[in-house]
């Protein structure tokens, strides 16, 4: 409990989105935009097995998020809302978290191509994790404020920029 | 891009698991382990509007996982296996996240009550965010070597423990 907690970026994420104006606010909004995940040499061996899964978990650090704001106001909704039950990015540990499709992977180059990703370029990349259906698929779940939300919003502005 | 990554602890996770044996290996493996979140004050406001929510994300960071190595032996296999591969903690930056189900939130006290929790008791809490299907729900995506598996191993050893 001692250790430092400090973040080791393990990556970089690449799209063809510059900047928050336009990229999409979520993998479910990103159809067929395509992006690739370039993985660092350390870290390449743990690729090992990942070509099963049809999707994946990037985790990566908001870094050109503006800072935590307890209360914000969401894409989908006009009200302020609770930082914690949205998902926007000046969060207290700006962590993002994403399920995109796996379309291919070079394991020796370290590269992976991504369907569905709503990051911008030059994310930094901090885990993949596989994508388990068992896990974390829970179709069915109550999602508050985003279910009474008739809007369909799918794209970003600059709100949550830095 | 020159800001250091350092990670703010939020709050803490408290369960009845006190250390690896026998904790479950996911939040689906674990129906009925109650669990709660202390979130700190300072991010309490951020809480607003949760109460609508089926399910949330804990993200928490894995404090008592050994240190990152990219081959590992993971539950429900026999075989070696990509660290990305698998949910195990012990990962380059030691960040879990489970979809647990939200059954009281207390705004004053900062106090979540959840169910479906598998992690150790005194995680250190990072961030919150509500589950939405849309988002998140993939039922029929292919899990790869886990689709594979008839093992139903449900709860964890020491395998992974600092």
């Amino acid at each position: 409990m001692d250790d430092a907690r400090f973040i080791n970026v393990i990556g970089v994420i690449r799209t063809k989105f510059t900047k928050h104006e336009g990229t999409p606010i979520q993998p479910s909004t990103a159809y067929g935009a395509l992006g690739t995940v370039k993985v660092y040499k350390h870290y390449r061996q743990a690729l090992k097995d990942l070509e099963g899964f049809e999707r994946i978990w990037l985790v990566y650090w908001f870094d050109r998020a503006r800072e935590f704001s307890p209360l914000v106001r969401p894409y989908r909704d006009k009200a302020e809302r609770g930082l914690f039950s949205t998902r926007a990015p000046s969060r207290p540990n700006p962590l993002g978290i994403s399920a995109v499709r796996l379309t291919s992977l070079d394991l020796k180059k370290g590269l992976l191509s991504v369907e569905g990703i709503d990051v911008l370029d030059g994310t930094p990349l901090l885990d993949i994790k596989p994508y388990i259906p068992e896990f974390d698929a829970f179709p069915e779940s109550r999602a508050g404020w985003m279910d009474a939300s008739d809007s369909k919003e799918s794209a970003a502005d600059e709100r949550f920029t830095r």
